[in-house]
């Protein structure tokens, strides 16, 4: 894992600003959330009215809600939305009433293997209302009548996402997507906002080949709305890679596109293995965060998605114990660290043309062999040279070139970026 | 192995009505067994004349035998057709002689590894007679002279063979050949004769997708014949078996169609995978059984073969040891087993066509997603669903969706019915 | 390893014939060396003129040299090139000059790992003069004035390598070629030179289907001049082999061409399998031998390369060490063995055309079916031509059929030619 560097702490800063936000899939949480997100990188925030056909779905009423709780017989709340966003049921509809614990009971949501957790639920498409507690407090509730109020509101409204784009070369682009639905949950998926906006931040240093576009959406119908709004665009997004749950203490996992063998999987797995990090490649399942959308058959893009645990592979996932505490400076830093070296390779990845091809050409006229060998610096950087000039067929790309030839990328790119110089390959 | 169940005994009492008769690849032996098999299912029986050109062969002249006996000089009957139908080499031509033991030696057939049995010989295409006995009978012979009599015909008659047809919703075919052409032997092939005759009857009580045809055929002449004469039909046989060995105790054994990735191949070995019994998956080979001929290059079918124990690997093999107390009516009923299983599978394999393939369409308000969740069948169905969406592009069946996702076919199967049901998808 | 036979002595003894001369890129030492082995089969010489552009490259000035020396204050020569070709710098220009040790130092070249071997070192494109000598030698040098002299001239003239052709039945070709540049180095390569002059006399003694060219040339600019000059003639070169490293005692080691899955990989990986000698099998890399050339993506030739242990492998390699000595009869004669059978199983390679492929022929009746049985030769002759007739459908050869079938080479190509003249085949 990489070293902890300044850029860790500062994400992690972002995380811990971005905890206490109610968010949801549409509200007042998310347009304060890309507000802090927007301190960091320019954002354009999209509002798409409640009702709106995108794709198969309708963009949903707006839900806000402004308090919730759960009062004893003596006013005293003993569940308060004010102390954690995750006490209410996403999406909870109105309610305003008294009544007995037993009756209660059944909109009250708790982790009995996990006593002293409050789960996280949301009822998006079903009108409900509840309260999620820790059992502990549950079982410390005597019987008798109980005060229950939700001061929410499900209305004509909009959907907001936002986007934010770092100009390349080329108009071809890579999506960087992350969800911002999730209220009170900090590795899912406060940790995957920051490392996208320093990612973007660190792209912006230079003038990268591709044009990246990073997406900040709810879940599941920020992703279809935002394929709903820009089919003709969809053409040009080459790669992508969907960042969720980037900070906590587990080491990477690389969930491949459908197709799989998409150059965004070759460039991860790659990237991963070169790196000697310890890792996970997974397949393709038709489940988990937003590369379910792009990798839909009818899309069927060439976008992986990045982890660190993955989707519901840790106990904390969905509890008040993925809280800023469990998600570290170090493993975000290490997330982001990745993303680089993976992006750094795409970019570079070109398929070179060896414009010399019978033959080998005479490397040494031109100054390009050594003629003092020996240091084993300048026998890379041949070997390197020989290798793209055997595979700049048309066929393979710097990738193929680093792979078989087990030379480093940045040798290869070196070495190709050599040869072009002196006209002897072109891309 | 699956329990005894009434079919196996059922099966293993066809076997014991078959066993004593004399078959060969003509004559009135296949003519009494297919009457047999006619009365658990409706047979179709096809006489060929002798002389007819079949592809590359000529339907040969038909044998049939009524006597034959080694006598000693007080003209007791040492050998005996009338005890085992093994004990005449197949299609000899008619003798009455009388001869030294010194002369009538070339004529016998034993196995000395095996003393105590009686081989099974034959000679189809060069005129010959000769015994089979066991080599302790012929030490126990003394010298002296010998009355042999072979009382058969060899004349201008018929090849016999038969079909049975299970209609199904297409006329695509699948066909289930088995040999025979064996006198008594009761694993090679009245095992086979038996799970095929079983396995029309329970396909019959249902209307299979496919359309599938029993073929009861002798060895190699009777698959060339029904080739010969079923050109056009050819292409519709989509799918074929041939079973062979059906019903010793060994495990059960695919050897692969000459393509060796038709689909039969691969419903094949996902079944044996997925049942968890232990199997073996084998190469194709151009020898064994009819497959040789279905296979031939010029057809090229898509036809495996299902044996326990495979040709010529067991030391019963082609013997009196292969009689019926050597299949087991557990055997035949775990062979029908699997083909039952199997064929439930290719016949539900169709592609399907996600008909709202842009992001995922949304399940909930179409009553597809179990908005109580949790319940472990519930979940599973939803995964199949989202699986069958996800690779209903046109390019993959159910049983891709079964192997890639790891869900049970059925399961798999039942969430593409609810999918179809929904107007989501179509085949 | 095979038995040491004649063979081996006899291509020894040209070793040690060649070993002496001061062989370079250009020059008399390769006239000499190629009318040596003109003795052992006729060669094609060619004479390339100084300045002729070669693809990318030109035809450099000939070098010739007459003597070279370092004799110290008593006149005593301390190095001298009488002794060993190997102690000049390759392509030295002249020099005629006294001075004292230590600016005669950065002109000297040895091997401090391996303190009493002479190392081989050349400057053939930037024009330096040298002396290699063992550093014990070099320790001994009293400090001092020592005299040096280079007597060799660096002039127009010719590029000179030479062709040996065995006609064949088609005018498809396969190239041999190895390196004739090297000067007093016995594995790299005199070894290859006369295992492929052995070669080449054992292919003439039948008429083989290919035609193969044996090309004796310098290193690289040799390869490219051939390349150069044969523009047409690539055309017709269907697979090749390169010959290095040929006589060493480690195993063999085959390159494969850069390709991959040309023919002659396979044929190589077969041969070497089914011979059970230890071996290595590479992949292609753009470094080696002259397969670098006959590589090139604009060529992409199938030519592999066979050594034993493979190049810069042994630390005997380009040193004095690397001496008659270091190769062994037995070593060359194995690489021979090699060779020849290899070439027997790609001669022989042919696809046929099953002319019968609907069901199977009846081979008995054209007495292609021993109806004897039982021999075991027999058997594998009938299961031969049972595969050869299952995949002669235009897709597969004779390798397909050996490695399919696990039967030898040489029975199924038996098998290929009794169904050919039987008339149920065609090539």
């Amino acid at each position: 894992m990489a070293p902890v560097t300044g850029v860790g702490e500062e994400m992690h800063a972002l995380v811990e600003r971005l905890y206490p936000l109610c968010r949801s899939i549409t509200g007042d949480g998310v347009r304060a959330t890309l507000r802090i997100v927007g301190e960091y990188i320019p954002l354009q925030v999209h509002e798409v009215p409640t009702g709106t056909p995108v794709l198969d779905w309708t963009v949903p009423e707006e839900w806000n809600i402004r308090d919730a709780y759960i009062a004893d017989a003596t006013g005293k709340r003993v569940v308060d939305f004010a102390a954690s966003s995750l006490h209410v049921l996403g999406y909870s509809v109105p309610v305003s009433a008294t009544m007995p614990l037993s009756e209660l009971r059944r909109h009250l949501h708790t982790l009995p293997e996990h006593p002293a957790w409050v789960p996280y639920r949301t009822s998006y498409y079903r009108p409900e209302w509840g309260f999620c507690l820790s059992q502990e407090t549950l079982d410390a509730l005597p019987e008798g009548d109980y005060e229950v109020r939700v001061d929410s509101t499900l209305a004509d409204g909009h959907l907001t996402y936002a986007e934010h784009v770092v100009p390349g070369q080329v108009s071809d682009e890579v999506i960087v997507s992350c969800h911002v639905c999730h209220p009170s949950l900090a590795n899912d998926n406060l940790a995957g906002i920051a490392v996208a906006a320093f990612l973007a931040r660190a792209l912006a240093e230079e003038t990268p080949y591709y044009t990246y576009r990073f997406i900040f959406a709810p879940g599941t119908i920020g992703a279809i709305t935002w394929l709903a709004r820009n089919a003709e665009r969809v053409e040009k997004v080459k790669h992508g890679l969907v960042l969720a749950c980037a900070g906590d203490p587990g080491r990477l996992t690389y969930k491949q596109s459908r197709r799989g063998d998409a150059e965004i999987d070759r460039v991860m797995r790659y990237v991963l293995a070169a790196s000697e990090r310890p890792h996970s490649v997974n397949e393709f399942t038709p489940y988990g965060y937003d590369e379910r959308q792009f990798c839909s058959p009818g899309f069927d893009l060439g976008v992986g998605s990045l982890s660190r645990t993955p989707y519901a592979g840790y106990p904390e996932y969905h509890t008040s114990a993925d809280n800023p505490d469990f998600v570290s400076p170090r493993a975000m830093a290490d997330t982001l660290a990745v993303c680089r070296e993976a992006f750094g390779v795409l970019d570079r990845n070109r398929r070179y043309l060896n414009l010399s091809p019978y033959g080998e050409p005479q490397l040494g006229r031109r100054g390009l062999y050594d003629s003092l060998g020996g240091r084993s610096d300048a026998k890379q950087a041949q070997l390197a040279m020989l290798w793209v000039l055997s595979l700049s067929d048309g066929e393979h790309g710097l990738l193929d070139v680093a792979e078989r030839s087990g030379l480093p990328f940045d040798t290869v790119a070196a070495a190709a970026g050599a040869l072009d110089t002196a006209g002897l390959i072109k891309a």
